[in-house]
């Protein structure tokens, strides 16, 4: 099977602070501390290696924090090829309480040095082969060019690999003019990024600059999926799906990934992605998902692919 | 000169987030992350070892937060006699912008074991001797029972040394009852801890308790002082003095110490209290006073006290 090579390029040891009540200008207790290895990519690689997909996890680590999240993902088996910086890895903070919205507060992470990129250039380059996939997901460190975003995807493209990119600003449009395989924005992104009032002009921007194909997930809306060659698809949500949405684009993105390594055709990994993504929704941690979820979320969608079964999946 | 033993139960990584507008249930980009060591009594320390007093800092520090605070400590000159322990020390967050006051989320810090206290006990014991002082500051780990502050304030003034403690809560029923020197809380912790219903009826609760002074930092208001024998202090705060309140009690705390360490009578102590806290809110970080902005200020106190030429501070 396809390996995948996932690059996060700006990765964070994700704390949350649960507290009575949130507060602006108080001072604020906070009950209990949790932390887990964050960074939307290292979402995507933790689904990918629950399905069983061969995944390889490529991120700049470094510090206390870097070295708690490399230990981490050994812990949860995720395979690494970790590029060491000396800076330390930047912290999120997540506030939640019973009564609000969570607040997330995102540190902006270490710049990247010369050395650096080419390292994880030279681990694209050794992971990727024929028929692989390379992801590059997440923010970008302060002060990346958007030039670096597209170097990714030409090193992976050129190795024979698709590739998936699913960053926000100028990075995305770099994405889209390096030929990325398939872009996944989320919707505000898209149209940040190229500027255009809705999503479908933003789609068509996106692919008029290069990209193959994009696909956006819409939370409760479901999917949205363009190609280069005009043809559009939506994918609906899977119905009556409530619990936390967050990381859910990422198990979405890692959807896509698992049909395209099983060479499954676009509207089922667009199938995925939603299954996925409901998966994630009914999980309290952020991309993660539960192998059981997936045989009762897939008696939801119509025209279940076979993709499922390639998994070894209990159905 | 007479030494300061500051013990910090609690210590902290205070951690400042700069951001353009706080919100509450969205992300909130962090622009510029701020570090330095945190905790009220790291906070006295460094401004008794600004103004030149022999002071050492007694603090559990563990992981690599613990021992980034120490280096630092070392590097502000601040001598320490730390217990080491497994469980990192904890961060706080304040969340700052220009618009609202800030906001912050502290982290509630691990548990101390038997053996951690019992370190704590062995370096107030060999830290204090007559005529010394010790200070116990700030909040307490989760699970403290109260009577490990009695238990401090019991080990420092069997060895000779006067005690001042500022801690809220049971604990501070507790140093009362100890006969602690002096218990310096804020307002809102005098009565809290007591149940009184205003400021007065909470001092004479802690002084019943057996505390020998209470005094309180009510920031623009000054100071209140009273003592077991029934005299009440009032110390006008510095008149036009805007800038950061945070810390401003902390350095007041200071203050006392400096004037006991000087020999100074109570109502300098007071002088000397209200003029450390106008200096800290001069400063933009908390805990922090400069010696040249005390001259400038000592003009605006009435009776200067001769204590000020004893720290020979550029007056």
């Amino acid at each position: 099977m396809a390996r995948v090579t996932v690059v996060t390029p700006n990765p964070a040891l994700d704390l949350t602070y649960l507290v009575d009540r949130q507060r602006i200008g108080e001072t604020v207790r906070v009950r209990t501390v949790l932390q887990r290895p964050g960074g939307k990519g290292l979402n995507v690689a933790r689904v990918l290696s629950i399905l069983g997909i061969d995944v390889v996890a490529v991120q700049p680590l470094g510090g206390a924090s870097g070295h708690w999240i490399e230990r981490e993902l050994a812990d949860a088996g995720i395979a690494t090829d970790t590029v060491v910086q000396t800076a330390s890895t930047r912290s999120t903070v997540t506030v939640v309480d019973d009564v609000e919205q969570p607040t997330v507060l995102t540190e902006p992470g270490p710049p990247l040095d010369e050395d650096t990129w080419a390292q994880i250039h030279t681990r694209i380059v050794r992971n990727c082969g024929d028929g692989d996939v390379l992801v590059v997901s997440g923010s970008l460190p302060a002060g990346t060019a958007p030039g670096r975003v597209a170097d990714m995807v030409a090193a992976g493209r050129s190795a024979g690999a698709r590739v998936l990119v699913d960053v926000s600003g100028p990075g995305l449009l770099a994405a889209a003019g390096a030929g990325a395989d398939l872009l996944k924005p989320n919707a505000a992104e898209a149209r940040e990024a190229t500027g255009a009032p809705d999503l479908d002009e933003a789609l068509t921007a996106l692919l008029a600059l290069g990209a193959r194909a994009v696909a956006v997930s819409r939370g409760h809306e479901g999917l949205t999926g363009a190609d280069a060659d005009g043809t559009h698809r939506t994918q609906p949500a899977v119905p009556g799906i409530e619990g936390n949405p967050t990381g859910a684009g990422d198990a979405a993105t890692a959807g896509i990934v698992a049909a395209w390594a099983a060479g499954a055709p676009a509207e089922v990994a667009l199938r995925w992605a939603a299954l996925l993504g409901a998966a994630a929704v009914l999980r309290p941690s952020a991309g993660d998902i539960d192998l059981t979820d997936l045989a009762v979320l897939a008696t939801r969608i119509p025209a279940l692919p076979d993709v499922l079964q390639r998994f070894h999946l209990p159905l």
